[in-house]
């Protein structure tokens, strides 16, 4: 049996194309480290992750490149960000549609004495951005808030939020897990002071590889989440002041890095704007296909948009003729589509779109899927949902 | 000209001889996530996983293979180790040989009352068991130590260490950077509370990919540094309870878990101690060879052990007659040496050797290196030092 993978929201699949072998070439011929050798082939490499920081600069509209600091994924940069800069007393506002990412690290800050406040946002997960004035307290200090839903795809009025936190004094922060890679990202004109990314999602990179873009402003209010050595002025136990050494510590993710710096070239290589329209018309195209059967989702009901707008490629759905659990199981064993269920580490989000605590069906699509596989899809779905077309 | 790879305590090479493939096959062939799918190739990868907890249970005689933790190096590993488990009025002991992973987070963690005590070394880096006792203090919670020094090779007592904490209610924590698949780590017998290991070294996987494995006790005490999605108990916003997943959060780095699966299977169907014995008898030579030329360290001093009992295969030396940047600079050019020079991120171990802060140039052997390459490293070390032989 064909497998379709339509889980791309969890991690892309196929990886770019050179990704593979970048690593595997690093990992085979030259897998030695950077700043800690004295030796050709060790500045070699650094020249390579040097690039990659430059081709992050470019991607997401950002001017320093010793400000692009590498961590293990975007939850490693949420915490180095939610952690290193909340200190007691201070308060956050966060939308209702956060990923686990951001809502673990802030209810652990609870016990230190940070609170937050959701701000609200409707069922189809828009953000009411005028709600979010009122909450605004004098001890505020952060906006957090993801660019797209791992649930169902909506999009957060990023340039507005960057424009709200600038008039109010707020450091903005952004989870970009979502649509680095897939959505023009401008960090300058969208007032973002820091953006967390991952490598293996819309960048198409291997897991293992994320990252943080910081303004020099925000530097000196983080404290580390991670020291340690750093190949830079090793005659001391305090960390450097300097950046990017300031955060990262330790033997860096080098065959990570590599195989981002190849996923990046690729990204730079081809039209974003076309991979993008073409991933969105797969969702429009199932989206339809969902409705033209069953305009009443009474076998699947379709959460949040029903539209292409203001969304990414994630579109969650529900059966509610067949439990979710035994659909999605159903999906990959009898007709080798690979989709996820549950609750998507986002109780907040589910709660927010009414599908908590049972969850939702969801299916992502990459630049690689095809309308044919859409179809085998839709058909899939309606027959364990208990619909014939 | 050929270029010779010395420098194997900041990464080995080559690599375990299936690691690039396994981690090209993983990337090309089935790049898909655990945890967060339900279909079947994601629990084919989630058994791997397992089998690399499971690998590392055997490795270092642990029981418990949930309790196995991956992160990306060992430097996070201590981080989570030392930030998770220390609170205000702490107080800890280190040996004065520590690496910066070690020490730079105890020197940020004075900002919280955490404070530290150095257990002191001799000369040739040996600890001074004997004054432990009088550094304890009723606040005294845990000693941290390596297990050898990366920068003169010198062992740690660690089984007499895991005893001396045992009788004094320590927590004793271990950091094998060096030794892990070299020498062999028994968690049980040594009495050690937590592990923190890293991939890239001895056991010959890829950089970023490390980790910890640390004793039911000690879990409950552990404030997680890093929280998130953990595709579990997704329905709170709250950090799981149970392991692996309190300390794992985030999409893992499957390719580094793939990459180090199949290093340690290497290791598993080769013997440890005799790649130990082949690369203590290349330092063996290589330290022949310096003193038999030049028994008085006129040109090229030796630092720590002159011999191989109790070390590691690590040496470093100084040469007082040339600029030891220069001459590490002219092994890899003129003669293609790689190694390492300066402080390698330990200025304590170097105050302790009495090598601060000019440091040493150091040169570290692996499995895969020859007598062969020694030779020609020796001849290039004296032509460099000033020495004809």
């Amino acid at each position: 049996m064909k497998k379709i993978y339509l889980d791309q929201a969890s991690t892309s699949y196929p990886k770019a194309p050179t990704v593979a072998e970048a690593v595997y070439t690093y990992l085979s011929q030259s897998a030695v480290n950077v700043n800690r050798g004295s030796y050709d082939c060790a500045y070699s490499i650094e020249e390579k992750v040097f690039e990659t920081r430059e081709q992050l600069c470019r991607l997401f509209h950002f001017p320093k490149i010793q400000n692009v600091i590498f961590t293990s994924n975007v939850t490693m940069s949420l915490n180095f960000l939610l952690k290193g800069l909340l200190r007691p007393g201070d308060h956050v506002l966060v939308s209702s549609m956060e990923h686990n990412a951001v809502m673990r690290p802030l209810t652990q800050l609870k016990d230190l004495g940070v609170s937050f406040t959701r701000i609200p946002c409707d069922c189809e997960g828009n953000l009411l951005l005028s709600k979010a004035a009122d909450l605004i307290r004098p001890e505020t200090k952060a906006l957090v808030c993801l660019h797209a839903s791992n649930v169902c795809g909506t999009l957060m009025p990023v340039e507005k939020l960057g424009a709200f936190c600038k008039k109010h004094g707020l450091v903005f922060l952004l989870d970009a897990a979502q649509t680095a890679g897939v959505f023009p990202l401008d960090m300058e004109a969208m007032q973002i002071d820091a953006l967390a990314f991952t490598g293996h999602k819309g960048l198409r990179g291997p897991q293992g590889i994320g990252g943080f873009l910081i303004r020099d402003e925000l530097v000196p209010k983080l404290t580390p989440l991670i020291s340690g050595g750093t190949g830079s002025i090793s005659h001391t136990e305090e960390i450097p002041e300097f950046m990017p050494d300031r955060f990262e510590a330790g033997t860096p993710n080098l065959p990570g890095i590599l195989g981002l710096h190849a996923a990046l070239s690729y990204l730079e290589g081809h039209s974003m704007e076309e991979m993008r329209n073409h991933e969105l018309a797969l969702t429009r195209y199932f989206l339809d296909g969902l409705h033209s059967v069953d305009p009443d989702g009474e076998y699947i009901r379709i959460i949040g948009k029903k539209d292409t707008d203001g969304r990414c490629a994630v579109v969650s759905v529900q059966t509610p003729k067949i439990d979710m659990a035994k659909a999605a199981y159903a999906l990959d064993q009898t007709y080798g589509i690979m989709t996820r269920v549950g609750l998507h580490c986002a109780p907040s989000a589910h709660q927010t779109l009414g599908t908590y605590p049972e969850g939702t069906i969801r299916f992502s699509f990459g630049p690689e899927n095809t309308k044919e596989e859409v179809d085998i899809a839709l058909e899939a779905l309606f027959a364990v949902a208990g619909k014939n077309r």
